[in-house]
């Protein structure tokens, strides 16, 4: 008994095939070597525990020691990391191990899991201090725990933090992988290249874009929408490594829905960015930049006569 | 035989440990009794089933009789709310449960519990509201059928309603944890803190902050990127409890990108502010309210001459 | 022996079950026959496998044929999308499948089902151009598979481009559902019934609005943040069917925020909006439109005088 649309299935078929020979870009075939997601998102869920060793249990068995319980993760990281970079490293002709035989390149993933490993504590030094940040910065923070457990710019800049150290131990893909999942999850776009330092907070976060070459000093804190990103990227892939990202110094605050573009453009220290600012040069140090000239129509249409009334603020 | 890096990874296991011992915010042990993310998503998938009797089945058995089926649901919910709650209270000095016995504790998450099951009526009163506000709001809606499958909407305010009624009980950390879950899934941020009436409706979402101390009447509708925040958090911790975030009263439209600021900022019933508007003072009643002066450059670079005209919209 | 709280949870239960009889627009029976979000997920994910045929593996079984891959794949589609569309066309009154025996409305999605197989090698051209488009038009990109396994315009176009043809054989409710996941997962929100042209790239993306009447031409950019939307949409569903959304024709570049409103705003071929503009009326040709008059007010504080500057952005 055939099936009664066996034709029209064939028919479709048919003319897949036909089209994978074509040899567009989205037909090579990448069948059996590919980074997984899957496995990038349980690697920074064990990382994850290793980070904040009392928080995110596993809930499917009792720890006896802390010792017992690192060791396992930090073995399965490292198993696991290193097949991914092996991945990545065999299939991409950017990383240079055509020559090399499959021990060797699988030597050099497992030199570069091992020199990641050895950045973890400095990881939680830094990821400590956002925690602290997001605490101080927020009135609406119950403790930290709801932080931890909660805020999504915590975790955002966790993802960050992995992904930078791997990106900096030039890992191609992995580190964008791992963002583009918290940007998945938090709507905080932060691309591994940028350079971020200590006491970062994001509150409530979702639009914000942090470019690849971006600067930011310590104790920053974003709030939603903010974006620092390039002024012009027509260049497209003739731009790349050049700096087009800003700089933002030390105890800088950018308030919602501003956008800072451009790679020369630096923002002083002490620095207090308004809502919606849009900025394109230089603000010097100490500065407390607002919009200045936005005036409102307010008309009360539904009093019969029109009444304008001009709100200005600064 | 020993496995190749055994060195290695022992050395990153005590440079773990050593610090695990700085004492840092981040190295809390809290192994045994954390609020679980997954048991909390499963209470909110059940509350969907009970609030929306008709939709979201369960497809792995028929269901014989509404009664049996809403019984089971509200048990489920009964004895896993309750673990949760007493989790929370058992751990959090703040709670004041540290001289109760492990009983007495637990008897105060039962009576939460059925407290709050009580409000279900109250709370599938305000969702069928804000169903149909979604409904006559939006000429893209096909029927309320899609509405509830596919509006992130009006998932983040069902979360919302859940999470309101539990902050109103005084449960920590919880509601949080449900609000940032929806928040996750639709980019809408809604504190569980924020008072918001009946027929309230976001288009879109994405991107919308309200903050704990908002205050939204009824019939009010938000597009996407609209915050209703703070005007300034500098003060941090020693803010908290103040009323920071505005008053939106009845019927009042807010297009996207605007931002309202500031705790004593009243939005006057009947307005309507316009996409992008950066308000930080009142707006009295029944004012229509657009960017005034955003003249635009326009210049047609590529016909030879600098073209500058003038566009301005009111 | 009764459970503690056994009368406590009948109240609950019959509080619930006397609620469920008021008739309310949430109260609908729809317990057999719901699309399922969950099917919808899973059709999407094989149409990955199709579109891609060398990405997104399945990591539990080896293939050995290319043929035999793509009809298992084209098979299950095929079944499970006419099974999801069956139950919309037998549940909503507004299909006119009223009259129609269970066979002959099988037979109606199987048709259906059939002409959206065959649209795939067109959809796979258009989604090969946006691709190609992603990857000359980011200098952060490495390569085209960093692109295919992680951007999220790149998935939420792909989303959109599936939705949008099923939008076009009046398969209703299944497109949006599909889209609103797409949105739940990437913060783009893409209307399945707007029209766009191929080489089309949305770079980061979070917060992108495109509305149901949006005409976008070929080689398009958009920045996160950008809404292409109504007007006013205070007609509700009288407005249904109009076009309320804006046209954008060849070769524009849309920078970070913008919006655009109305629809009978067109933005002419060649023309470049600037980041936060607000625009209402039509931009002829070529145009480079950028916000002209936002004085930003820059204040020295803590240096002791007040030392206003005025930086004018154009």
């Amino acid at each position: 008994m055939t099936y009664k649309y066996e034709n029209e299935i064939n028919a479709v078929v048919n003319d897949l095939i036909e089209d994978y020979k074509k040899g567009k870009t989205i037909d090579k075939e990448r069948n059996f070597d590919q980074p997984s997601k899957t496995a990038l998102v349980d690697i920074l869920c064990k990382l994850q525990k290793i980070i904040y060793p009392g928080y995110f249990r596993n809930e499917s068995y009792k720890i006896y020691t802390t010792r017992n319980h690192v060791t396992m993760l930090v073995e399965d990281v490292m198993f696991n990391l290193t097949k991914q970079i092996c991945i990545v490293f065999k299939n991409l002709p950017e990383c240079n191990c055509q020559g090399l035989s499959e021990e060797d390149v699988c030597s050099r993933a497992e030199r570069i899991s091992l020199e990641f490993l050895d950045k973890l504590p400095k990881i939680r030094e830094y990821i400590n201090t956002d925690v602290e940040a997001a605490f101080d910065g927020d009135p609406a923070a119950f403790n930290t725990d709801e932080i931890i457990f909660s805020y999504p710019g915590v975790y955002a800049i966790f993802v960050y933090r992995i992904a930078h150290e791997l990106f900096c131990l030039n890992v191609p893909i992995i580190p964008r992988m791992m963002t583009e999942y918290a940007h998945e999850h938090t709507g905080i776009d932060i691309h591994p290249g940028a350079v971020i330092g200590k006491y970062f907070f994001i509150d409530h976060g979702t639009g914000i874009v942090i470019g690849e070459t971006t600067n930011i000093g310590e104790n920053v804190k974003l709030y939603q929408g903010v974006t620092l990103g390039a002024l012009s990227t027509r260049g497209g892939q003739s731009l790349r490594n050049k700096k087009r990202h800003p700089t933002i110094e030390d105890n800088v605050t950018i308030y919602s829905g501003a956008s800072i573009l451009g790679g020369e453009t630096v923002i002083g220290r002490n620095s207090v960015i308004g809502g919606n600012a849009f900025i394109t040069s230089s603000i010097s140090e100490g500065a407390r930049v607002s919009i200045k000239n936005l005036e409102l129509h307010v008309n009360y249409d539904n009093r019969g006569k029109e009444n304008v009334e001009r709100v200005n603020f600064d």
